[in-house]
């Protein structure tokens, strides 16, 4: 419901999500929810965390691209889909494709690490390199699909990839039980959107908060400023949240459903990134631990009274680069 | 059953692991068994993952400390308990100790990685720490244990330990089912054994094979020769399995109850545990991808013709010294 009392007009709704579950079951993971005495007890609250980096591919970025891909007419099946990411949606939309029996193309930059050029193709997927200095990926990206014909599958700012992230908050309010607090990491506003909607109708009450790095916090000034904002070429550790700004889509779903935003910074995010290895004993990638770290790290405490509650933490993802990281131990 | 036909004279049998079962209720983590499509993919075969790194500490000793502990007459408990580990045991011992109100000793070097010693007193134990150039840990610990009137609880010879970590193989054949083949980290014998025992009561015909490191591969000769062989000091990463022999309870268990004892180098044993860390998420510790490297580094199918068979994967431990691996990478 929308301020009016009418039905909200906002382009993903609770019914959407639920389409998207039944769509993605027996295909995406379930994944595990986990919880810890250790953190219990740190935080002084009952902690639910929802496994996304378990899930296929290693990031909760299956559930958008399968729960999309699996929507298309025949015809756009046949002529394939198309995507521009360096990260794990370029792996999403390659093995969705894969399963789906889609030709799959994505445009990466050249300089893009060996290991997920070849992780894209070990899913399936052909690779169309640019060089990032002379080439923009979208002007590349657009130029492919009208030439071969395909879809676009962007990485967030599409009702449906939307939808498919919210299946994740779904399964963990199914697993945990009401919540009075959500934290989710935020990029693009995909996953947190997605995540806001469900917990708006299978939690009412819970609050939505969403987690960005300190140095790319365009969706924070963005919440607060209700107009949107830029940050271009973040310099965060948290690769998954460097995306410039919301979407069209995103953002006035983030407008609408979220109740707050928090930013931690570089040191304060790896040290909980770490702390999850090292006590909870499972690998997150830095972006993977936003939600955490603003937990971990009071920053939740500094604008909530969360003590005693009922609070999820949606772990997304755990392609963590163990080369990169190890510089930083 | 022994040779004879008569009840094995053995001094652990699967009805001890059944009672350890039962005491380690409500108390040990029962950890979650996970697959992997892609371990099941690489070896044509279906695999299944007892995750002992989530256990409680970490580690599998947790079972077999707080079976022993809770087994002490009033008079022992009252007096305490003391053990001698710079390792995973210490922490076992402590937990367990201090979960059932016991004081607890552990002697330890001096010069044990500051993290080892904070975590064993953050448990509650108190810590005796020697000069490992001029002090003998065993006799340390006699002499402490005689003036305190302490019980001394080795880290695995003895058959209420070993009764503890055969349940950790009784809860995978619950969850799995019945296997063709199991395969457990080999150090001191103690894990190995009690699972040996448990597999040959609830899925008798399984083969379990222990899996040492080739640079301590005292145990793989002892069970080819029959004769307890030793080797001291052995230069391998994995520091679980560095124990110099089988002991005098768990070296005829694994004579008894193991089909099969394979090696793996340490370079093999590091490929695997980032496989692992990489693939699926999750952390081990060296000694703990013991079972996993010979599967995935085909020691086992160079003896055992495997292919498409069950198979289960005792992961033993999640306590992986990241400063140290990442010199590694």
């Amino acid at each position: 419901m929308n301020a009016t009392g009418t039905e909200s007009p906002l382009p993903v709704g609770h019914a959407d999500i639920a389409a998207a579950a039944a769509r993605l079951e027996g295909h995406a993971h379930r994944t595990p929810v986990l919880t810890s005495r250790t953190v219990d007890a740190r935080c002084g609250a009952k902690v639910w965390f929802k496994c996304e980096n378990f899930q296929r591919m290693g990031a909760f970025k299956f559930r958008g691209a399968f729960n999309a891909l699996s929507q298309l007419t025949p015809e756009q099946r046949r002529a394939g889909v198309l995507t521009y990411s360096s990260g794990n949606h370029a792996q999403a939309v390659a093995l969705a494709g894969s399963l789906l029996g889609l030709k799959t193309v994505i445009v990466m930059p050249a300089d893009a690490p060996r290991v997920k050029l070849e992780a894209t193709r070990g899913y399936g997927a052909e690779v169309v390199t640019y060089d990032p200095r002379t080439a923009k990926r979208e002007e590349l990206a657009a130029t492919i699909a009208r030439e071969r014909g395909m879809t676009v599958i962007p990485p967030y700012d599409h009702a449906h990839v939307v939808a498919g992230q919210g299946t994740a908050a779904k399964e963990l309010i199914e697993e945990a039980g009401a919540l009075d607090y959500l934290l989710v990491p935020c990029g693009g506003g995909g996953l947190l959107s997605g995540c806001a909607v469900a917990a708006s109708h299978w939690s009412p009450g819970c609050k939505v908060i969403g987690v960005e790095p300190e140095a790319g916090d365009d969706a924070t000034r963005s919440f607060r400023t209700k107009t949107l904002q830029r940050c271009e070429h973040a310099d965060t550790i948290a690769d998954g949240a460097r995306t410039p700004s919301l979407g069209a889509i995103t953002f006035p779903l983030v407008l609408h459903y979220v109740h707050d935003m928090l930013t931690v910074n570089d040191t304060e995010l790896l040290r909980s990134m770490f702390w999850i290895w090292e006590r909870m004993k499972m690998v997150v990638e830095p972006t993977g631990a936003l939600g955490a770290a603003a937990l971990l790290e009071g920053k939740l405490a500094a604008r909530h009274e969360f003590k005693g509650k009922r609070i999820g933490v949606l772990v997304s993802g755990g392609n963590a680069d163990f080369k990169a990281l190890c510089r930083l131990i």
